[in-house]
C-alpha cells in the first residue's frame, strides 16, 4: 500500500527555530504509513505576476501537487502569519487557474513565546485556506504556548506533553485525508 | 508651519497595479499641507532575525520613523494581506525594541476585482496594527470593489466616485494625526 | 433511500428579511433527495449556564442532532454574526460535553445591502465553527451583495443570478455531507 | 473637575463569573478621577428592527451616551464574543442614525480557562468596534489565561499579577480618552 505523502510547510528561518523544531519532531514521530517531507526554501522574491515563475516556486508547486496533505507549522509574527510564509503561499497559488493548494487536506501547528500560542496566526491562515480551497482539520488543534520553556536552544521540542500530541495530530490528518479522497 | 509627512506603503508589483494606482492618485490629490511619499522597494529577503538588517530595510525603517502617519494601500491576496507586504511590515517591526511603526497613526485603502473590495485584507491588517501599536483610523473606510471597471490599463483611477473619496480620507487621516500628537 | 436532512439556521427577524428570504428560496429549490427545514424560533434568553436549559433550546438541539447538515443564512450586524444568532449557537453548544453541532457538515449563505455581502459575518462564523467542530464547506461561497436590488419588499429573492447559485450550493453541501459520513 | 465616566459592559451571567469579577475589581481599583459603573442587565429580546425599542435598551443607550469611555469585559464563547453581549451591542447601535457607541473610546479585558485568554473574542470585538466607530485602545492588552487558577469560586480575582495590571489599563484608557476629546 502506498504511503501517504505529507508536506511540511513553515517554520521560521532563525537557527533553533521552534516552529521548525515542530516539523523536525513530526519527521521523527511520523507513523510508518506516512512519508513526511519538509519544504526548506523560502527564498522567494516578492510575488509579482509579471515575472517568470522562479525555479524554486515551480519546485514548491510540484511538491504540493504530489502531496496528499499539507502540515503547516507557524510562528506568529505581529499577530498573523509571517509575511515570508504568506509570500510562499501566494506564489504557489498562482498563476490563476493553477492553484497548487487546490483541494488538499491540511493541519496546522503553531507556537509562541507567550500564552496565546500562535492562535492568531492559525486563524488568519484558516481564512486564507478557504480561499485556496484547502480543507483544514478542525481538531485536534495543536498549539504550544510559552515556547521558550518547551524547546531547547537548538529548537528541539523537549516538552513531553506537547510531544505526546504530535502523533494524534498526524493520525487525525491521515484519517481526514483518507476520508476526503 | 511644517507639512505633515505621510508615507504610502503597499501596492502590488505588477505593471498597472490598481493598489499602486491608489497611492499615485493620493500623490496627485494630497492637500498642500501634506508631504506624501510612496515607498517603492519591496525586494526584501524573507525575514530572518539571525541576519544583518538589509540596507533597504534600514531605509524603510527611517522613512517610517520620520513619517507622521502611514497610508497603506492593499491588494488582497488569498483573502489576506499580500505576503510580500507583510514581510516588509515584519522587517520594519524588528529588532525587538525597535518597532518603527510604534505609535503611528494610519489609514488603509484597498481594492479588489470582486465585490468584497479587499475588506478581508484590511481586517487582517487591522489585527496586525494592534500588535504594532499603530492607531488605525476607523472612518471613512476606503475600498474599491470591481476594480477592473474603475482603473485603466496603466492603473490610473478613472472612477469619479472613488476619486471623490480620496481627499476626505486624507483629511480624516490628517485630523486623526493631529489629535493623537 | 433516506433523504438528507438539512436544517436552515439564521435569517433576521424583521418582516421581509433578505437572509430569511434566502432560506425560503432554498426550501423552494431544494432537490428531491433533500428534506430542508428552517428553524424559526430565536426567542432565547441570554445564555446562562446556571439556568435550566429552556424548552425551545432543547428542541433546537434535537433538530440539529437529527440533521445531516446545517445551512446557515446570515445577515451581517456590525461587521459580525448577529448577536441573537450567536446566542442560539452558544446555547446549542452546551452543556459541556453535549455540543449539538459536533461533527456536522455545514454551508453558509449571507447577504448585505452593501458590496461586501456579509463576508465579515461569514468569516467570524467560520472561526466559531472550528470551535464547534463543524465542517464548513469551502466552495462555492454564497454571498449576495447590494441586497436591496436583489429582493422584493416581502423578502423574495428576485435576482436570477443569485437564484441560479442556490442549487449548486445545496448540491455541493450534499456531496460534502456524503463524503464526510 | 468632572470625573471621567466609564461604563463597564460584559461579564457572563453565571454566579461567580470571572469576566464579571474583572469588572468588580475595576470598581474597587478605579482611581479617584474615575466614576465607574457596571451595566448589569442583558435580558434583551433578539434584535428585531420591527419592534419598539425595549425600555432596558433605551436605558443602556443613555448610559453609553453619557459615558466618556467604555470598558468591555469578555468571556469567550465558541471562539468569539458571547451572543448575548453581541445582541446588546447590536441593540445599542440602532436605530440607523442613532448608534450610541459612536466615537467612544474603549478598552477590552478578557479571560478564559485555557491559555488563549479570550483573545479570539477580543479580536472579533475589535472588528465590530470599527463598524461602531469606537476607538479601541491598542495597549496594554489585558487578558487572563487559565482563569480557574486566578479567581476564587465567588469570581473574585485573587491573582496579584493580573490585579496589578488593572490600574495601568484604566490609566491608559483615561489618557486615551483625554487625548481623543
Amino acid at each position: 500500500m502506498d504511503k501517504l505523502k505529507i508536506l511540511g510547510v513553515g517554520g521560521s528561518l532563525r537557527k533553533g527555530s521552534f516552529s521548525k523544531g515542530l516539523l523536525l519532531e513530526v519527521k521523527k514521530l511520523a507513523p510508518e504509513n506516512v512519508d513526511f517531507e519538509i519544504w526548506e526554501d523560502y527564498n522567494f522574491p516578492p510575488y509579482n505576476p509579471d515575472t517568470e515563475i522562479p525555479e524554486n516556486v515551480k519546485e514548491l508547486k510540484n511538491k504540493i501537487k504530489n502531496a496528499d496533505a499539507i502540515l503547516f507549522s507557524l510562528p506568529e509574527y505581529n499577530y498573523s502569519v509571517p509575511g515570508f510564509i504568506k509570500n510562499a503561499i501566494d506564489w504557489a497559488s498562482r498563476p490563476y487557474g493553477d492553484n497548487s493548494w487546490e483541494d488538499k487536506p491540511a493541519a496546522i501547528m503553531s507556537e509562541s513565546i507567550g500564552n496565546t500560542a500562535g492562535s492568531k496566526a492559525q486563524y488568519h491562515l484558516r481564512q486564507v485556506l478557504v480561499c485556496l480551497n484547502v480543507h483544514a482539520l478542525n481538531k485536534p488543534e495543536f498549539m504550544v504556548p510559552n515556547a521558550t520553556d518547551k524547546f531547547d536552544k537548538e529548537g528541539n521540542l523537549i516538552d513531553e506533553e506537547a510531544r505526546g500530541k504530535i502523533k494524534p495530530l498526524i493520525e487525525a490528518l491521515v484519517a481526514w485525508t483518507n476520508k476526503l479522497k
